[in-house]
């Protein structure tokens, strides 16, 4: 053996592995001793032949994803059951405030208007001639934590509010360069196409920073529950200023003060006072594996989880696998992009004790993820639903069953 | 507008990008004026409620995607259809020697044997609990040119058997340490558990570097298309010896000559010689839009295309809009990662003139993708249908219509 792998983890632990993992296999070396020669006659068996190609290749039947909907309102992406960053489109996690329209791509058009010095309508057609921008970003709902199960509560009811997606559109400012925006201006107000036309005020300068109109999602048009034909992203906001369905979007002086940004999506503070536009996301972690509703064995295992921020790059994510008393520094998987899930591992040997696996995350900015305990403590009892970005953390039984743990 | 954006093309081409926009934008902006007081009149037609939230979110029924089924044993993905670098799951290609196999993953075992100190037999829950890698990178299969239509071949014929998917998996060189490597070993043979038990050769060199053991593919387990429960992902290499199904490892001292590797998957050359272990994929390039069957208006529009090397990143695409006479470069989307579909763009001015557009890909080693001539004096004629990359084309003809030119 030549090379040696570039993991650290993997080396510090090395010897410790490869007792763990002789013990999880060596029970059955001897049987694969014997497999070898039954490979032959085991043959008719497998040597079946199995279908041939099709349109679409569909999920295994042992290996069925599904979100899970809640409230007739959302539905969960299942991080308890994905690997990796990307989040598979028709597992997007999905908010609507009045369904999902069936837009026709062929009639939908986007109205750019306001204080423009051309007011302008694009067609999906239109928006594709222009230069196109890809990049992943995550989308997270600005309320993303309903452990309303409890201690029996999955990492889809922690963080099922948030979603990676690889998407391709054109950047906002090409589109305002083509309007020419008048002075004085600095807001936009987005529409979608929506029954409710839900609406949303975002700054001029954001706009122009890095907000783009995307139109393909993992490589493909946007799916109808995220906004097909067309839709904001607006890298590390609240979900809800990501309009779905957009069909409008006007150029103006002033927030337009809609629904969605004075009745809904503001916190009461502990002083009396209404936070209102609190766009950015705050940097967040969740161990993802092993949580519940898994039952762990003792040994060797890898814990793994992802951490995201609306601020920039994920700079590190500790884990502490004895309820917060000390905190390991996880191996971050490369390449590490600006507000995008990040995923992170640490090697973990399970002796068999009750303990408490937890994350934090801290973002380039050097903001760290906070505990429920800080948070309380600086917006107050009447805090609200959204922004709400505790360390949380899982409970390990003697009997190897998981439990929720809102920690803090 | 107090920042400008940093796309270079576009800031070259401002001012005949706005032209060209206006032209396609202002014959509906005065329409655009009127739209606004449409939005309260026409609102009981959009505010009409739409479905709520379900378990799995489906594509729009006007943007219907699927691969392209041939010849009983491949389906091809669609890039004409795709933008961005992902290729959905459903839709990566598929080339089955024996049909899917169904295996179940509470049965399914891999054996990892043969010139090892400890024969070891792995579950997909055991594998799981190794160090796990994630990694973008595209499986091209060495057969993936299939101009059989003529000047009417879409990209899917032409670059059909090549997709980008973000893997999840175990190094190989982490079960191989498991193991221990005896002195003297030089080779893996990797078996599927398909019904011809395809296998393949692997220089023990190349597991030790990047090759992983992988069980997700975008961020969810594989699809059985793709080797459900667990395929061998060997970066850059033909698609052939990413063994999917993967039931055995066999640790040896020479390669197994397999039928695989004799009788198919070798190039017969111009001195008569065969070459039979050609791993690597060259570099390549294909321009996805426009292309067959599109029809393109006059005016601005986005030149976009995929380009890969099997030897490592891409450093640069050019892309001539006369026929090879002259050559630009493209813009690359980033990040820009190994072994990976690197997207690349160029925005184009259709002055309605018949033309051809071409691309060139060279990646990190200087390697230059090459013309179909250059090909066939290097191979001869007889050099079959593997490891061929030549620069092609779509010719532009007046009417806007394209058509597939093998060039060279």
């Amino acid at each position: 053996m030549s090379r040696s792998h570039s993991n650290d983890a993997l080396l510090l632990h090395r010897r410790q592995l490869l007792g763990a993992a002789v013990g999880a296999a060596v029970g059955s070396a001897s049987a694969a001793i014997a497999g070898v020669s039954l490979a032959a006659e085991d043959s008719a068996a497998v040597r079946r032949l199995g279908p041939g190609p099709s349109p679409l290749g569909e999920r295994s039947p042992f290996a069925e994803q599904a979100r899970v909907p809640a409230m007739g309102i959302v539905s969960f992406t299942p991080h308890e059951n994905l690997e990796g960053t990307i989040t598979p489109s028709d597992l997007h996690f999905e908010r609507h405030h009045g369904g999902i329209p069936a837009l026709d791509p062929q009639s939908h058009e986007l109205l750019l208007h306001g204080m423009v010095e051309r007011p302008l309508k694009f067609s999906l057609t239109d928006i594709k001639r222009f230069p196109s921008v890809t990049r992943s970003c995550f989308i997270e709902c600005s309320g993303n934590y309903f452990p309303f199960a409890g201690e029996e509560s999955p990492p889809h009811l922690i963080c099922g509010l948030t979603s990676q997606s690889e998407w391709t559109g054109v950047a906002l400012s090409t589109l305002l360069r083509e309007a020419g925006v008048k002075p004085g201006a600095s807001w936009i107000i987005a529409e979608g196409g929506d029954a409710p036309l839900l609406n949303r005020s975002i700054p001029l300068a954001k706009a122009l920073d890095d907000v783009l109109l995307v139109y393909a999602q993992n490589g493909e048009a946007i799916r109808p529950a995220q906004g097909y034909p067309m839709r904001l992203l607006v890298p590390g906001w609240e979900g809800n200023t990501n309009v779905k369905w957009l069909r409008r979007l006007e150029i103006t002086d002033a927030p337009v003060m809609s629904r969605q940004e004075t009745s809904k999506y503001t916190e009461p503070m502990r002083d009396g006072t209404i936070r209102q536009f609190s766009f950015e996301v705050d940097a967040r972690s969740i161990i993802t594996a092993p949580s519940y509703p898994a039952t762990i064995a003792k040994g060797w295992q890898e814990i793994r989880g992802i951490a995201w921020s609306g601020r920039g790059k994920i700079q590190g994510v500790e884990v502490s696998t004895d309820g917060g008393k000390t905190w390991q520094p996880a191996r971050m998987q490369g390449p590490v992009l600006s507000k995008s899930h990040t995923r992170f591992t640490l090697p973990w040997f399970w002796d068999g004790e009750a303990t408490e696996l937890q994350s934090r995350a801290i973002d380039e900015t050097g903001y760290v993820q906070p505990t429920l305990r800080d948070i309380m403590k600086e917006r107050g009892p009447g805090s609200g639903p959204y922004h709400f970005n505790p360390i949380t953390g899982w409970l390990v039984r003697r009997d190897g069953e998981l439990r929720f743990s809102p920690t803090g």
